[in-house]
């Protein structure tokens, strides 16, 4: 059965990393507790000073600066582009990662999934689109304040800055339009 | 395996429609001939007059007016919004169709798909956008002269006016950029 839920962003739990150069919040996610046993999960990462990211077996990650100057990081030896807000970069959560900030303190935010548990989408949208969508599992997460959303025509409630709104249950095409800065995840359990 | 094929628009085969009010070119399906047999298809339609759309019992629709003033359809009784180019609707195959020109002839860009052996899509872009998918089925539609895409940061031939890039066999996550105007439609077989 198809359900709604809008999760706002002053309710997320915030926890510091064992190592100290951050915090986590987590958004939402499909099972499990802590770091264990989620085919999917998404979050938001305020990281504040270079370092080793935590290995993740078996995951595919996506990440995004939100806000600050940006961050570089090496993938197994391999540096990436420099990534400035809003420029996705995918990787494979079993690779060595290290982060080198560009400048000050950064927010990013990230969807870590199961590959065998789960086919994703992810993109971010900068205006007005709409797509069509037959994912069991949509979620909008707003990259600004007071962020529009129709799905098949109807007007949901206003998102605020880092809200994300999380359909889940739907077994048929959705017309889904965006009007603002945001990103939509799309996910399907493998059967 | 992974494959990718460059479809030209000056070799899609073009019909003229039993009544006489239009042409179909074909772009590509999965499979089967003639209107049989496809669990999708993609195609262009010339509408010169108003009148009926044929039923697709079993299948669901989207289609988007590429050329010309528009059209407004009636699905069921009941009217759609004037549709304009590149503004893409959804209806089921089985429905009623009737579709009234807005101006003068118009070209348009049809997905027709089984919802019940697919999972499908459909995007329209205008500008730079960068995706990430895992779908298996690929279709980059273009809508521009000379439209450049990469996939996983290899540049692709450029594709022409309503070239199609198809790429199939996938069984990972894609990094997708599309620099212009063009349709991505992204489809799964259900197992």
């Amino acid at each position: 059965m198809r359900q709604l839920q809008w999760l706002r962003a002053k309710d997320y739990p915030r926890m510091p990393w064992k190592n100290g150069g951050g915090f986590t919040e987590e958004i939402t996610r499909d099972a499990g507790d802590g770091l264990e046993g989620f085919g999917w999960r998404l979050s938001i990462a305020d990281i504040e000073a270079s370092g080793g990211f935590s290995t993740f077996a078996g995951y595919q990650r996506i990440i995004t600066v939100l806000q600050g100057d940006g961050m570089r990081l090496t993938v197994d030896g391999q540096p990436s582009r420099p990534l400035v807000p809003f420029d996705a970069y995918a990787f494979s959560g079993e690779s060595q990662v290290n982060c080198s900030l560009l400048g000050g303190a950064i927010r990013d935010f990230n969807l870590i999934y199961a590959p065998l548990r789960y086919r994703a989408r992810l993109q971010w949208y900068h205006g007005g689109s709409r797509l069509f969508s037959a994912a069991s599992t949509v979620l909008v997460f707003s990259g600004q304040a007071q962020l529009a959303v129709t799905i098949d025509g109807q007007l949901q409630p206003a998102l605020g800055l880092y809200d994300c709104l999380h359909l889940s249950g739907n077994d048929r095409l959705l017309e889904v339009e965006v009007l603002g800065r945001c990103c939509v995840i799309e996910l399907t359990a493998l059967s």
